[in-house]
This record gives structure tokens, C-alpha cells and sequence, in this order.
């Protein structure tokens, strides 16, 4: 089976906890030794499995944080 | 093979273009007649196909908006 070597160099913050203890968090993510990208996904206790998640690169978080100060949430 | 119904409600922003034409949106989005929520996913033009992504809840967004407010981006 292929294998993904992955790196948390820095954890950011944690959006929410779902069922079963998994936790939504932002994180700064190395994937296969390359550079870090920010990473929003839900993660099991400890980290010990990761789940869905999508990876941003700077501007795009950049630009997340323009739309979200746009909004009334 | 089964279906997943969804209706773009909002579509609240773009954060950015990847290669083929497809972007990596913000949007509010009801998967299956349910409850709206807000979903980050790269879409091909036109929204004909989705990619990966995450949903999150009204809550999420909130913290996460906090989180990214506290970063130098």
C-alpha cells in the first residue's frame, strides 16, 4: 500500500469536537517532506487517525480570513 | 449507484484558482434537503464537478474566523 508521510509542524487551533472525541482542527501540515501547507481536517484522539480535510496555501487561507471579517457570523 | 442531492444556496466567496479552471469555494450548501451548511471545496467550472472538501458548522466558521484573526497572514 502507498504510504503518506505527513508532519503537524504546528497546531493551530481546534474548530469543534464531533462525536466519538475527533476534533476539527487547523494545522500546519508537511505532506511527503514537501513544504507545510494549512490543513482544516478532523483528526481522532491524540491524532491517531486523520479524517477529510482540505489543505489551503497561504493566500488562499489569506483570503478565507478577507470573507469570513466580511461576514456577520 | 446512490445520490447525494445538494443546492448551493450561497455561494459566499472564492479563495482561490487551482490548474483545469477549478476553484477552491466558500458556500452555503443543503446536502439532501437538510439543514444548510458552510462547505469549503474545489468545484470544476460551473459547478459540474465537485472535489474534496469540508463542511462546517455555523460554530466552526465563528471559531475558525476567531482563530484566523489572531494569525499574521
Amino acid at each position: 500500500m502507498a504510504e503518506i508521510k505527513y508532519e503537524i509542524q504546528e497546531n493551530i487551533g481546534t474548530l469543534g469536537d464531533s462525536s466519538k472525541g475527533w476534533t476539527k482542527e487547523l494545522n500546519l501540515i508537511s505532506w511527503n517532506g514537501r513544504d507545510p501547507k494549512y490543513d482544516i481536517r478532523d483528526w481522532a484522539p491524540e491524532h491517531s487517525k486523520m479524517g477529510k480535510g482540505i489543505t489551503l496555501s497561504h493566500e488562499e487561507l489569506k483570503k478565507l480570513k478577507a470573507i469570513l471579517n466580511e461576514m456577520e457570523l
